[in-house]
């Protein structure tokens, strides 16, 4: 299963889907999917020549390979990673579909082929798109002049945020009529996030939480609790905004609404900050899309006492990523994986969940996008159905193709779409 | 002092100098520079939008922003911070210009101006050139056909090695020949590497090493002191290669030959690992320059024991670079900073240098780069004298402009070189 080209596509989504295209000597076609990064694709090019003829199935080999490859592009973490995970899953499914297995028998087998999956959502029905550098973005199929509308305004305090939303409070009702709108959709599970603009932010980048602040975001998460009645999970994520002591009144504040978890309440630098809050906090803490390896899980688990691991298998990889929830099982800790990928990354992440005794639910992201299912090719009716996966015995790899026709129609122009420059 | 441009150039040396230029509105230019890696322009390329029309005084400010703009690039490590440490050098370098000040005013001042300088020396004397994913190559401008020769292989025990060379025992007489001709150009401080492709190598991916090759390592070390005396100070490197009790092994086969310090015996991800060697090794270990944070620092010092830190400004960033001095200087840590740089890093890496109480001594890593130097226009004589560079205290910024005639020369060519692509 020799190497003959390594390709790569975007698609200009809710994010920036980055896909991999694997062709084997064979013939045989592999895809995987990179978490998005600017440069990405460029880096994938200059990594290419060493792939080239390299025999395909001796996969942690060839990660190990590029990851020296890429040392220079960083041996903790960053943009290489991404690279080498979408290359990795292509990998995986091409061997897998050689073998003619689905993936989920390369590591270890299924502990189960429904996998549950949690939406996540925004107050407003709206897609939200972000740019490779998290800027705000009207995509080119959405935008009245056919071209990519850019904000380019970073905030500090909000995901995708622009100062000038943080005149006015959000209605904690629009959360509530949304989160029973996507309760009806058959989730089980939902995620809000909670870094909102709003006018009680008194300094951009202190990472304090007025008392005003954390009042709002309480009121938030219990009218969604009300929506939702006790049989849905509720998570909420703070994109790793806060200091540890306004962190630590925020998780005080929103106990009473019993989240399945809080995510990534700090900075994802310091592992002492992390402890101060996992140490204090009443509700379950997750955090893990921000880092990489093993090693930094460990640190995170034994060192940071964190609850649930979330870590993006976009970025680590899928060998990683078992690894590193080997290492959270170790230590009874559940993982939540991180997920905001087109069904490509979906599906690879979902086949990785099945062999995992300690997964709880993966992510989706992609309920807003209208072409997120049409992307796939050769799945029978919907993927997710009453908020579940049900992964096949009988469809080889990853289980899908991506339908690149579809993929063609919303991609980046900027960037290469597989053979075509 | 609004940011009008930021342009980009490769040089294609023995590593690929990767040089951000910063055009304010008042025509200031700015030079800075980003360690290597692929993708790495393109990256800078898509920050770029953002960039514009900031008041490039806030740098600080501007860093975190790219920081976060760069989150899905990597957010503790990688090449977003390769990128950013470019621009954030570019930036001190034209506001400093602007203020008429050498740069190490900008960072509390000198503790010293003449900075000491140590070679990183290889046994032969030819050039020694690696490409953006560090495979060997022939630079374009050394090649008989005027292209660039590239060598496809990476391999895990030899810092840009080929299989091909494991097959010779590496001559110890050539590196005590080399040493003296270094010591000879008024060098205090050399650096060689220690992890060289031998036929002893029993596995490339174990870490392990035999003992016949620990003896044939201070067999070279051995050959280097002899040949230099006691008034020259030698350090080693292990592009961390090794397991940690091959590593200690190794630290007690050199102990004798009284080393400034072994680098990077194992490998970045595990602080636990460093700090089993740190414990046992009767050689000063120093560590740091695959880490990029203030807090990856503190786990190195407080958690891992190290002995000397060598971060790389190039990819820290200038003030993060301080701030990972001040750490050290917290625990009495000396600073050793690694570079890898043309001019220009090298100056910006020397002013901040300046700077820090805690400095040792600072990499050069370019003496076998016939137009290093020349790359440099303004300076008067030579930038390296006896082993030294003296900072003016009259000379705006990092003190040089580069030489953009000189650059295009040894451009790689399939990169922009700034305005013109």
């Amino acid at each position: 299963m020799k190497i003959r080209d390594i390709q790569t596509a975007v698609i200009e989504a809710n994010y920036d889907w980055t896909i991999v295209k694997v062709i084997t000597e064979e013939d045989i076609v592999g895809y995987g999917e990179c978490f998005l990064a600017p440069g990405l694709t460029r880096t994938i090019q200059e990594l290419k020549p060493i792939l080239i003829g390299q025999d395909g199935r001796n996969i942690d080999r060839i990660c190990r390979l590029l990851r020296e490859a890429g040392v220079a592009a960083g041996s903790v973490g960053g943009i290489i990673f991404n690279a080498v995970a979408g290359i990795e899953t292509a990998l995986w499914d091409a061997y897998a579909k050689w073998l003619d297995v689905p993936l989920f028998r390369l590591f270890g087998g299924a502990f189960r082929t429904r996998i549950r999956i949690y939406a996540d959502c925004h107050a407003s029905e709206s897609l939200s798109s972000l740019s490779s550098i998290c800027t705000p973005r009207i995509p080119w199929w959405m935008s009245d002049t056919g071209e990519t509308v850019h904000f380019r305004e970073i905030h500090m305090r909000a995901h995708g945020g622009l100062s000038e939303e943080a005149k006015e409070l959000p209605d904690p009702m629009a959360y509530a009529e949304r989160a029973k709108r996507v309760k009806g959709m058959g989730y089980t599970a939902l995620k809000f996030d909670v870094d909102i603009p709003n006018p009680y932010m008194r300094d951009e980048f202190n990472r304090c939480l007025d008392n005003r602040e954390i009042d709002l975001i309480a009121s938030l998460v219990k009218e969604v609790r009300n929506a939702v009645g006790d049989d849905t999970d509720i998570a909420i994520d703070c994109h790793w905004r806060f200091s540890a002591e306004s962190a630590i009144r925020l998780t005080e504040a929103v106990a009473p609404y019993k989240l399945l978890w809080l995510e990534d309440p700090v900075p994802p630098d310091s592992v002492e900050a992390l402890k101060r809050v996992t140490d204090y906090s009443p509700v379950p803490i997750a955090t893990g899309e921000n880092h990489y390896t093993r090693q930094q899980f460990y640190a995170l688990i034994v060192q940071g006492g964190v609850h649930i691991v979330s870590p993006d298998f976009q970025k680590t990889g899928l060998l990683e990523g078992k690894r590193i929830a080997d290492i959270a099982e170790t230590f009874t800790t559940p993982i939540a994986p991180h997920n905001i990928s087109s069904p490509i990354g979906t599906l690879a992440s979902a086949h990785l969940c099945a062999s995992i005794p300690n997964f709880l639910v993966l992510e989706h992201h992609g309920i807003d996008v209208p072409f997120w299912e049409e992307l796939a090719l050769g799945w029978d009716g919907h993927i997710i159905r009453n908020g579940y996966i049900e992964l096949s015995e009988e469809k080889p790899g990853i289980g899908i193709e991506l339908n690149e026709e579809v993929a063609y129609r919303y991609r980046r122009k900027d960037e290469p779409f597989f053979d075509q420059t």
